[in-house]
């Protein structure tokens, strides 16, 4: 891909179109159900024409991309964000000879029924009224499918969810230097939005497909649990005991990224009002924020996310 | 305010500081409580001279104010975010002789425990986990506490609140002119970001005041159910359906406004793939929206939520 | 609007397309010029039909509104923000009965061509890239055109435009109270970004509409050499000068609102490093900030924009 | 980093303070010098325990990190973005035993004078204005700095640069398969907000150090010029012109990547209203949009950007 005219190589490249918002509403008799996902198709192959020479007859235009996420949900429905982008993958890679890879990222927004919203009302719906939903608004789901003609690779995840122990946080023994400040916490507030991914150890039999909606839920409430249940003397060691406990618990996963800004909580100063602030009363900070970042693998397992593929 | 070497007049303005993220953890025994608020402060009095000459002896300054959100969530503790506000634009109206009129605005941000947040798991805590938390991340609430020295306003209500009928809406019968392209449609999904606002009654009597925590949970509730329960040919309708319900169940509230912006979810056009798309799959639209705002008033009541107020 | 089954009463409404997003491309030979706006149309007059029974016979619909934004920006082109909105909202309001009134909100963003971009390069272009421009970024143009069948309301303005003097402002002198802590300072940042709105006093003679394009330019130039030239003992003064500085030389303008948020800049203790800043290393802070708003008019004037228009 | 306890493994891992937004001042006489900078720091090295044991022995805090970039800012000053991460980095790693690397991320945000801002103005300023400014708005401007203690990596860019050719694009020739609908376009808008890093083939010769401020300017221009001058027959081909440019014309550059998205300008069908659209009235679209990525680099080189570095 290299030339006299041109001293210079072309390197990793992809193209695509991103966030396909597709809402899809499966009707089982007058019971609704939605998916609504915002699905980013990116291409890899043999596209150094369309760099070089301006020929574009390698390329399968965005726009196509698109229309075929569209499609694919009438054509295949959505079972769940994992399965929807192997679909997709499957058919760019197989479909279209120049192209040799393909990468679907998926975010999905969860809904859910406005009648079990609301816990201490009367129940609100006839029959007629279950097509009504209220966003859930707490995480967003992501998963990222990537195939090149053999191998799969999964990694699922969240963002976007925010949690905190009021109490059972300590930090403390840790170095000083000459531009330490610090005072020593032996009960403070730890609070973090979670941004974590994880990668199934699955890569091609189809027929051993994990159920990807239960490992979902599974996995978030076992890295709820984890945070909830950890004694803590530092954001590493809850971010750790949290992707141990995924791997411990949840069989078809070896790796888990986790990303976590340490939203800080400052205790308030009353002492100038005469007032004793007993681990009561916080500022909580935006910016600057510490930024915890780890991977954790099972023994034996190679690591492949990303650094930075938990900031996304 | 004015004078010959100035041809201008001061109008209104007011100032404090905004934003202010104060978060109260309440310890019952073991098991923690906490408010989260965003609290921001608007003074206007006498302040002329502020503007005019640069004296500041009128100018009780934006820090200070800070300073008193923070020492009151310590003096008063945070009971509802109405009752908080209530406190504070008393305060400052009753101790500053310059100041003749406080608006406090807030916003409050739900938790709830993680133990809870998953229905299908064992149970995950013992008495040591009830201090852990996740954020609820479905609708802000606000409110708005106005006083003047004689008179309260409280104006409390919701944004960022999604929600979607799949079904039961319509649009036809509109007018066309020469404009016009827009195809009937007697079968489409109805969505919206719920932007809402409703007034007290409540202007001074503090031992008739409202339950401020019961009022907003059960205002919701009607609102979403008439959101669910109403068969809709505009969102126009909905919107005033909505608002209805709140005032015929809830005596406290005279005014209410909603903005509420149509998110299109445009069926999208499978023929040329000769798939049919029977009401499934859509396209969900950023931009261009309509937006909807409407003001619905008690019989006799006047109308005091300004027209962008729930835009904000 | 009430009825014995309905003891309730619309209030003030109005709907229409939001944030339409149009480019008009004017060629002058291979020159081109870029207008780049987001339109807002909202309209009211008769419908209280449309709320109350669901019928759309007086509903243009918001589709229509949109269709419309883009047929005028052919058939008028985009002299100004301010004139095409004039056209739009005359248009709405003249040509279908039950619209009597239509608001019109605009904003736009400016461009500059990629040649002029960077003042020490050789230049760039030939006669054939006269075409490519660089988004300018640096502020948001606004502007409001309200028409009710008799009478014109123009309302411009600007937001999102950072400013900053390093020097030549002071605070001090003001109210100290039980809550007060802050030191009083005379050599301090004074940054903010600026959300301004200035109303013209043309009101219908279309022999007589002010240049539009150049009110806006002289408008921005005399607010920041305001800004600039004013030593300042308080935000409230800078904005004082800032209104006035304007309405001493643009006869257009009648009135102006600033809301000004104080972006604190603070001074960093440097001293436990052994360090002394003199006013060189600062902090630049996110949240809380104070908040300074007011109205200035030209005597004689009444105040017509709303106290929450700057903040939209 | 394994156990018979944990059949995990800690793998790549790093924390510092993110987003440090530190403000210098440096007075030249009379006239001030800003520079605005956030910075991120991220610390790796003998980690394990902070994570596995709850012991901090080894945890130099993001507290302490935070201090040394305010500190650094005295001490060393900011002369550029990446002479300034190259304190910290050096620091990190050789003041603290159990640091093995650091990674210092950089956004620099440009302000320019208010005097200089308005062209066509009478001159504003006397000698005691030239501490005013505005913020420029335009991109911002990134670097990272990562140390080992023996190797360092720039790696310097942009974001946020929105630009456009309004002419000199065409699409064709593509594949069409049977979920292509695009039509052929031979005469469309191209823009797209450039995200670009450049990765400097500087690695340890503090003698020979890139003068960091000329480079980014240099590279920003060609950069622009190749945009401007490229007649594009796809977004990839203007891509790979503008990286190309960079690395043709910057000896000190290896490496070049960009994440472009095809910000698409439909041409807004006027037909039904009786109107012809001669490439005149665009709708400018938020969502979906092609997202187009790739590397470059100069023959010989080997690729380090991570593919979702742009991204960030």
């Amino acid at each position: 891909m290299t030339s006299p005219s041109h001293p210079v190589v072309l390197g990793q490249n992809q193209y695509g179109k991103a966030e396909n918002r597709v809402v899809k509403i499966t009707r089982d008799g007058g019971t609704h159900h939605i998916k609504d996902l915002n699905v980013s198709v990116a291409l890899s192959g043999d596209l150094s024409d369309l760099h070089l020479t301006g020929s574009n007859a390698h390329c399968l235009p965005t726009d196509t991309t698109k229309n075929t996420v569209f499609a694919f949900a009438k054509e295949y429905g959505i079972e769940s964000a994992e399965q929807f982008g192997i679909h997709l993958a499957r058919h760019f890679v197989t479909s279209q000879e120049p192209i040799h890879r393909a990468r679907i990222r998926i975010e999905e927004y969860a809904w859910e029924r406005i009648a079990g919203s609301d816990a201490n009302s009367r129940f609100i719906g006839a029959d007629e009224v279950n097509h009504s939903f209220v966003r859930k608004g707490q995480e967003t789901r992501v998963t990222q499918i990537t195939y090149d003609g053999e191998k799969w690779e999964v990694v699922s995840g969240l963002k976007d969810l925010v949690v905190m122990n009021s109490t059972h946080s300590e930090f403390w023994g840790y170095i000083k230097d000459k531009y330490t400040t610090l005072q020593e916490a032996y009960d403070r507030i730890l609070a973090t939005t979670v941004s974590g991914r994880w990668r199934f150890n699955w890569t091609d039999d189809e027929q051993r497909m994990p159920n990807w909606e239960r490992s979902y839920e599974q996995t978030r409430k076992h890295m709820l649990e984890a945070f909830a249940e950890t004694y803590s003397y530092s954001l590493q060691q809850t971010l750790y005991q949290m992707a141990t406990r995924i791997i411990t618990h949840r069989a078809e996963i070896d790796e888990v990224r986790f990303s976590l800004p340490n939203k800080h909580h400052f205790l308030v100063d009353l002492e100038p009002f005469g007032l004793k602030n007993e681990n009561e009363v916080y500022y909580a900070a935006d910016r600057m924020y510490g930024l915890i970042e780890a991977t954790v693998l099972r023994d034996g397992a190679t690591a492949q996310i990303p650094v930075d593929m938990t900031n996304l």
